[in-house]
C-alpha cells in the first residue's frame, strides 16, 4: 500500500496526498482534502509516524506530568487537556511522579526523549523547582499548572484566596482553633495555601498558636494520622481545614473513630471539592477549583486550534461549596 | 551539540556514541557505556528520537485505551501498566473513551498514527466489539483487559464469580429480593456479571422476577436515578447489587434520601471496592479485583523485560470486603 494506491483511488496527484496527510493542504478545497481521507482510510494507508515526525518536526503528542493521575484534581485537569486537543488528532503521554522531585526530573527525561510537541506540568512544584530549574528542555514547549518557579506561561488558581474563604468559612460557624492540616512544607501548593490560612487566621483574630499547623500529606492515611497525633499531643482544636478532600475524608474519620462529632464538636472542610465529598459520612464542605477549564486553558497555550486567536484565560478562581461538615458549632451557640 | 562533542568528551569514537545511545553497544564494557551516557547528559546531547524510532522500528510508547482514567479501577491499571514499563524508558499515550465505541475506533486510529510499539486496550467490549474486529490493526500487538470478543492475548478478571459472591453474601444475610443495578446491556462486561447474577439467583431460588435487573451505569447519577425509578414503579427489594461503586454510593444515597435505613431495611453491595467505600456514609461491602497487578501482567505480555521468561499470570479473581451496608437485615431476624 502506497501512497500512489491512494491517489489512483482518491483521483488525485500522489504530491495532493502527501500535502493533505501532511496537513501542509492550505489551498487545497476541503472536498478534496476529504476525498483524499476516505481513501486513505478506505485503503488502511497512514504515514508512517516517525517519517511524518522528522518531516513536520513534531510527533503529535504532548506530555503531562501530574503528581498521580487517581487523584481526582488531576485527571479532571488530563481530561481537559485531552478533550481539548483531541481534535487536533493529538495524544497525551502521561507521568506519574508521586510529587518526588528525581520520579518528575525522570519523566520529563522520558518526554524529551519521545520528542513531545510540548509538556503540561502539573502539580509539582517540589522544593522550589531546584531541579527543573537547572535542566535542559531542548526548547520543548512547557506549560505550568498550579505554583512553580519556573519561567514558563503558567495557569494558575486562587490557592490562597480559596483557603482563606474556607477559614473565614468555619470563623463565621463560629470556630476559634482551626487545625491546618497541610501537605509537606517543601511543597508550593502547601505553601501558597499556608499564605491563605494565616492571612485569615492574623485578620480574624483568630488563635495563631503553630501547633495548630501540621504537615501532612494529600491522602485519608495522612489526615487520619494528623488528627489523631494532634489528639494525642492535647491540641485542643475545633475545626479542621485540610488541603486536599481526601486528608479532610481521612481526618473525618479519625474524628468519628474517636467519639468527637463532626460538625457538632469538630468541622471539617477540605479542598478539591471531590466528587465523593458529597457522598462522604457526614457531607464534606470544600473548595472546587476549575480544574477541567484549566487543563484546556493549558492545552490550549501548547497547541492552539488553527484559526484561533483568542485570549487563554491563565488566572482561575474557585467555588466554595458549604456542606454539612461544617455547620455551625452545634453546643457552643 | 554533535555526537562528536559527546565522543571527544567520553574519549570514544562516534560510531560508540552512537551504539551506546542506540541500545546496541551489546559487545562494550559496562565503564564505557556508563562513560558515554554520562558525557551525553552532562551536555545535553539527545538522539533525535524521530531519527531513534526510524531506526530501532519503534517509539517506546505504548498506548493505554480506558473509558474514563478517572475511574478508580482503570486508574489502578494505568498504574500497573505505567509501574511496570517505567524502568524500560517507555511512556503511556492514553486515551478515554467514555465507553463510546465511534470514540473507541477514533483512540485506536490515533494510537496507530502515532506509532505506539503496542496497545492495552481495557474496560470496552463494546457492543461485542464488532467496530473493532473489523477495523485494521496495522500488526501492532494488542492485549485486552476485561471481557472483549477479540483475537488478542487477554488479562481477565473473574466478573462472574465476583458477584455471584456478592449475592450469596447477601442471601446469608436474609435478603430475598436483591435489586440489580447493572450497566448498559450492550457492555460485555453487563453480560459477565448478569451472569453472575443470574447463576447465584437461580442456584440460592431467590426471586428472579425480571424488574430487579435495571439497565443503569457506572456512574453515581445512574444507581441513585436506578434506585429512585425502582421504587415509583413499586417494585419491592432488601438489597442492592450495583456493578460499580459509583453506582452503589449513589444507589445509597438515593435509599437515605427516601427515608430507606441502609443496611437494616436495604443492603447495598458494589463491585471494584473503591478506596471511597469505606469512607462512604454507610461503609460499603464491595468486590475488589487486582486492577493495578491486571495492568503489570498486561505491560508485561507487550514489553517483557529484558531476560525475562517467567510465564505472566493472565486471570486473576477478587476479594470480598464486607463492610456495615450489608449487615444482616435489622428487622427481619
Amino acid at each position: 500500500m502506497t501512497a500512489r494506491d491512494v491517489a489512483a483511488r482518491a483521483g488525485v496527484s500522489v504530491t495532493t496526498v502527501s500535502r493533505v496527510l501532511n496537513d501542509k493542504a492550505v489551498d487545497l478545497t476541503p472536498a478534496t482534502c476529504e476525498r483524499v481521507r476516505v481513501a486513505a482510510r478506505e485503503l488502511g494507508y497512514q504515514v508512517h509516524p516517525a517519517a511524518s515526525a522528522l518531516r513536520r518536526g513534531r510527533t503529535g503528542t504532548l506530555g503531562l506530568v501530574v503528581p498521580d493521575i487517581g487523584d481526582q484534581y488531576f485527571h479532571r485537569i488530563a481530561r481537559g487537556v485531552e478533550d481539548a486537543i483531541r481534535p487536533q488528532g493529538f495524544g497525551i503521554v502521561f507521568c506519574d511522579t508521586d510529587r518526588d522531585a528525581s520520579l518528575e526530573d525522570e519523566a520529563v527525561d522520558m518526554l524529551l526523549s519521545k520528542g513531545v510537541d510540548g509538556i503540561v506540568l502539573c502539580g509539582g512544584g517540589l522544593d522550589d523547582d531546584r531541579h527543573l530549574r537547572s535542566r535542559r528542555w531542548h526548547n520543548t514547549p512547557v506549560v505550568t499548572i498550579g505554583p512553580h518557579r519556573l519561567d514558563f506561561p503558567a495557569i494558575s488558581a486562587d490557592d490562597v484566596g480559596a483557603v482563606a474563604a474556607l477559614v473565614r468559612h468555619l470563623h463565621e460557624g463560629g470556630r476559634r482553633r482551626i487545625l491546618c492540616v497541610a501537605g509537606q512544607p517543601t511543597w508550593l501548593v502547601t505553601k501558597q495555601r499556608l499564605v491563605g490560612y494565616h492571612t485569615a487566621v492574623e485578620e480574624l483574630g483568630l488563635d495563631d498558636d503553630p501547633k495548630l499547623v501540621v504537615h501532612a500529606g494529600f491522602t485519608a492515611e495522612a489526615g487520619e494520622h494528623a488528627v489523631r497525633q494532634a489528639r494525642e499531643r492535647g491540641i485542643d482544636f475545633d475545626a479542621v481545614v485540610a488541603f486536599d478532600d481526601y486528608a479532610a475524608l481521612g481526618a473525618l474519620h479519625a474524628l468519628q473513630a474517636l467519639g468527637i462529632a463532626v460538625p457538632e464538636d469538630v468541622a471539617v472542610a477540605g479542598c478539591d471539592d471531590i466528587d465523593f465529598a458529597r457522598f462522604a459520612r457526614v457531607p464534606l464542605t470544600s473548595v472546587r477549583f476549575p480544574t477541567y477549564e484549566m487543563g484546556r486553558a493549558a492545552a490550549r497555550l501548547l497547541a492552539p486550534p488553527p484559526g484561533e486567536r483568542e485570549e487563554v484565560v491563565a488566572a482561575f478562581g474557585f467555588e466554595l461549596h458549604v456542606r454539612e461538615s461544617s455547620a455551625p458549632a452545634g453546643r457552643r451557640g
